[in-house]
């Protein structure tokens, strides 16, 4: 009998006292692995998660987490081997293995960058700027995001045992969310073999993460308002789960990733001969053969110009006439196995209720050949393209085949191929292959709002373009409608997703102690020490120092202009300068102001400050005329160490004014400045 | 008989052909109008928004709609007195209606303005910047939100039938969602007023309003994937609404505010004697008799530390004491009544269940006084306060009495309070007093999780302060768990809700056609005018000057030192900036290569262009060197006409290149332009 899996359950590996269910090769049959959860304690896990998990994860800021992943990525990435060799059994090639494992793992790289990159190396995560509420400036409001409480349940697909899980668990990771993974069935043998190396690296907190091998009914019961479910799957399931009294009643957040009937659209100017026609050909070949067309997010609908439909069925059964199916292990095999028996007859069915409007043009599932392999204990099927002229046909806008099959339709204008997409009720992806950017921006904006993401192609982006079937991490990864709604990936979009989003209203005082980051009108601090000489281990949020004033005469301006070359009339035309509706009369430049203010609050000397590497949100509020006195006040506002670095960045609130007191300019300047020791100031 | 409210379908008052149901008066029982839906076509409604509405608004920028909305406000603020007259009916008080109607239209103002100041005068929203996904740069990601094709259904609670209505619709409004307005039958009266008054405005699209006096009985049925509901009202029939089929299956987007059990927190330095307890006990005791404890934020927990429980409900009681409960139009009266009588048996329903484990402390339902009004026709209450006093009592943490009913509880630490906050499962509003920082950021991060907004009151802010319960437009209205789960408002935030995000990859070129936003690799024109000779009417995005290149000499550098001041030891000593671990040797300062810049791109000559206001995202990105030669490259980025002004807006791109190609420094670079002709380039 094969082995159990097990499931990792409050600090340890569970195994079901009973034998379980069999989980067979997709290729010929045999039995890989069994599995149960008969017996699991559901209700503790998702108490662990709450209690043990949870508060580890509030201990580490998002960097010390995104940090982890990185860790965990490069772990995984050098024992990568044996997940390939795993994976042939779910019936994947080399290629779709690729797009599985090394995929996943390249998610928790992108997450580590980007939560390092583009969050504070913190717990809170500030939403926006402080809405001034009074005229006086006592009483602001501030967003911020606070990690939710609870556990995230993560409901995979069989299709993509790694990358499925690993896309949902690094967005929950960095917004400090513990995870509960459950695997579809199907393919959970190599879900539980990554989480097993996962676990034994011992680089994630306890508690952070769990896998639930085997039926996870039940498990909604024990969740609430600070609990999500995120669910792939298909649609019936995903409904069924969003009627659960907890969803409806409770607040369970639940977002399900469910069967689309993505559309790809190939422009009017897309004619054979064009390097656009062959891309549109080649790219619905590949999203029909990788991973034998089970991605939710293949080419199900194939938009063609109606003149254009012969030519693209015959340039795909050409192609498709070149596809080797069989044993992914085999030589020269270029489509595997679908994932199981089962599975395949899901497809025969659905390829019968599209035949109801269209037929089949290219491939028989009755009669092909199979490599290495047995037809009657392997999941196979032939690549199969169907066409449908009947443009008030229903199905195949409405029936997914889960499989290496797409139906071709034709369309006869823009507005009407718009309609057409339209008609699949929200899709998690689309794509359009044209050379001409305007027939481009009117397809995307008709269709954009049914679809989570929309690809290009065109002869340009072509060497670069990672197709359409290929969610990144930094690009959103969900659909409306059909697609079930949700939103996943995206970047740190992603990570918010697990987040409250809480408006905190109060004096400036308060919201700098709440978000670590100044706010004007806080309290400054000035202990005569420079700021600048302060490493990051000194440096508190309100140091603040003054510089100025220091007038800015006429001949500072003319010689400025002559020296910068910046002659703009405003500058050097009196009578010019005096029509100008914004001055009347010459001013200073923008830019020597901001020069000017940087000698007056700059500390010359080698110090912690190591660079001035940026400005953000400049804003030249008052003209500054001939003879007016600048003083500039700069301000520690946010903090933010680098984890794997002996420096970080610093940004201050710079303010400068004139003799009335009047802010002239105010920005952000960024800074690095080196860590150090508390007590000697010295750099380290 | 009084008279039957109207619904406004599809371009026409609608009257039910039945006599309908009577409304009364919540202060004297008489009748004040009837309201029937018998015979309203649902579908059309939905039809007429879809088909007539959604592109009627889609004609319109986001700027086109925000003055629309502004025309509109200043319309019903000019009329408002025949609003206030009615208001009494739903026993408002005046400074009860001034919450409802002033509120109301305040946030139409606000949402007029934030959508000028902070979405392009387009009809798509960028969301962040491009994400470059492969090396060379021709294939990068952009997110956008697009306007959903649908429809927004809103259902309005009874409480507040003007502000109800307005805060739902103004950021449907302006993402360009038609919305049916469903008001709560109690009060719908006055919603249909103020809704006639803007159809007789003329002033919004025909179709991008229809208001449904009556039952929305079978509404849903008709909706799917691009539809919204938004509801507030109780958790029950939220719930009831969440679970119909076309929500739990074909993708309508759902959202509620709910009933909720929001907490006020005394902090412990707050003792009696400081101004902190004054304005705790001043605040709940408004909050328990504003619109008579009829707001889903108004406090219905009141958490204290046990020692001063005493003293807080002593001086809780003496205020209540001078409250005097009435007719709203009687002289002195400061509380009016409840909505209805059956709002009133709700509450003493409810009070029931709360006594169960606390105790009345202040207040009798029994026995108390009513001025100008008959208790027994009337929907009067006197102010309730209880006592709760066993810390394991389930009811105050989840019985909510909708009237001014208010149980203060007793804490003993800053933990136990904030698991004690929790046990209410999700609020839509908490707020501390306290005039302590670092306490405030330990409850307030404690509580975040479970709350939408969260009030910090002290003595600084408390002027300034809106109060615990009041709702604003710039900030998020809503709460997770028992609240609902929804999130309105917040000002944009509220806006995209109702559209949907799309993550578009091409190559530059089509992401600025499709954006229109200039994206880095775009083409680039230069038709040999210098675009600071443009005017707004002339410009087109992709509009480029190239300027230099100019030697930055050593002499330079050390002048601008000495000019500026900035005498940074980078710029000035050469065996200092050598071990500076960033710059190995003297760098310019960025002050001097953006000013430079400035000197190589401008037009120095009057022209269209007005003024430079600002800089975005200046990043220096490799060192300037003395000798090095600097080159700029400025392409105009994105154009926003001001609707109401002779001038707008320019973006620039600008990058300063070194003799090497490589990139010195990039930002943006923002102007005024203004308007003008297209042919003769005269500046308007």
């Amino acid at each position: 009998m094969s082995k159990l899996l097990e499931s990792y359950v409050a600090g340890r590996w569970y195994s079901a006292p009973d034998q379980g269910t069999p989980l067979l090769s997709a290729t010929d049959g045999h039995e890989v692995a069994r599995i149960s959860s008969t017996g699991l304690d559901l209700a503790e896990m998702v108490t662990h998660a709450r209690e043990v998990g949870g508060p580890a994860l509030a201990e580490l800021t998002f960097h010390e987490r995104a940090l982890a992943l990185k860790a965990v990525a490069l772990t995984l990435m050098a024992g990568k081997a044996e997940f390939y060799a795993l994976s042939t059994a779910t019936g994947a090639t080399t290629r779709d293995s690729a797009v599985d494992i090394d995929g996943g793992i390249g998610t928790l790289l992108s997450y580590a960058s980007k939560a390092r990159r583009e969050l504070p190396n913190d717990t809170v995560h500030l939403d926006g700027e402080p809405e001034v509420l009074g005229k006086k400036g006592t009483f602001l409001g501030q967003h911020l995001y606070t990690s939710r409480r609870g556990v995230a349940v993560q409901i995979n697909a069989f299709n993509f045992p790694v990358w499925g899980f690993l896309e949902k668990l690094a967005p929950a990771f960095i917004a400090g969310v513990p995870s509960i993974v459950k695997p579809a069935s199907q393919t959970a043998y190599l879900t539980e073999l990554v989480f097993r190396r996962i676990i034994e690296s011992g680089l994630l907190p306890e508690g952070s993460v769990q896998l639930l091998c085997g039926s996870a009914r039940g498990l909604l019961d024990h969740l609430g308002g600070q609990d999500s479910v995120a669910f792939t799957g298909s649609a019936d399931t995903a409904a069924t789960l969003r009627a659960h009294p907890n969803v409806v009643g409770a607040g369970v957040h639940f977002t399900a990733e469910a069967d689309s009937l993505n559309a790809s659209i190939l422009g009017v100017d897309a004619v054979p001969g064009t390097d656009e026609f062959d891309l549109y050909v080649k790219q619905l070949v590949a999203e029909m053969t990788v991973k034998a067309g089970q991605k939710c997010t293949a080419i199900r609908r194939a938009f063609v110009p109606t003149a254009l439909v012969d030519d693209v069925v015959a340039a795909v059964g050409e192609r498709l006439g070149r596809v080797v199916v069989g044993d992914p292990a085999a030589e020269g095999v270029t489509m595997g196995a679908l994932a199981s028996l089962e599975q395949r007859d899901e497809v025969l069915k659905s390829l019968r209720g599209l035949q109801k409007s269209a037929r089949i043009v290219v491939g028989d599932p009755d009669d092909f050949e199979v490599v290495g392999a047995d037809r009657r204990t392997g999941a196979f099927l032939p690549p199969i393209l169907l066409r449908c002229d009947d443009k008030d046909a229903v199905e195949p806008h409405e029936i997914e085949a889960f499989g290496p099959v797409s139906t071709v339709i034709g369309y006869d204008s823009t507005d009407e191929v718009i309609e057409l997409v339209a008609r699949g009720k929200g899709s998690l992806v689309a794509s359009l292959v044209t050379r001409d950017p305007g027939l481009a921006r009117k397809i995307v904006l008709g269709v954009a709002p049914f679809h989570g993401r929309i690809l290009v192609l065109d002869r340009e982006d072509a060497k670069e373009s990672t197709g359409h079937g290929s969610p990144l991490p930094v690009l959103v990864h969900g659909g409306p409608g059909r697609a079930g709604g949700g939103e996943e990936l995206g970047g740190i979009r992603g990570v918010l997703h697990h987040m409250q989003r809480t408006a905190i209203q109060g004096t400036p005082d308060v919201l700098t102690a709440i978000g670590n980051r100044w706010v004007a009108g806080a309290q400054r601090f000035d202990d005569g020490v420079h700021p600048f000489r302060k490493n990051l281990a000194q440096l508190r949020i309100g140091d603040t120092v003054v510089g100025g004033p220091r007038q800015v005469t006429r001949a500072d301006i003319d010689h400025f202009a002559e020296f910068t070359g910046d002659t703009f009339y405003a500058h050097t035309d009196p009578e010019a300068a005096a029509a100008n509706p914004l001055f009347g009369g010459i001013v200073a430049h923008g830019y020597l102001v901001v020069s000017l203010a940087a000698g007056l609050f700059v500390e010359p000397n080698p110090g912690p400050v190591l660079a001035n590497f940026g400005v953000d949100g400049l804003r030249f509020l008052t003209p500054v005329k001939a003879d007016d006195s600048l003083t500039v006040t700069l301000t520690a506002k946010q903090i933010t160490p680098r984890s794997s670095a002996d420096y970080g960045e610093v940004r201050w609130d710079a303010v400068v004014t004139n003799q009335n007191g009047a802010a002239v300019a105010t920005y952000d300047v960024l800074t690095l400045v080196a860590k150090g020791d508390a007590e000697t100031g010295a750099a380290r």
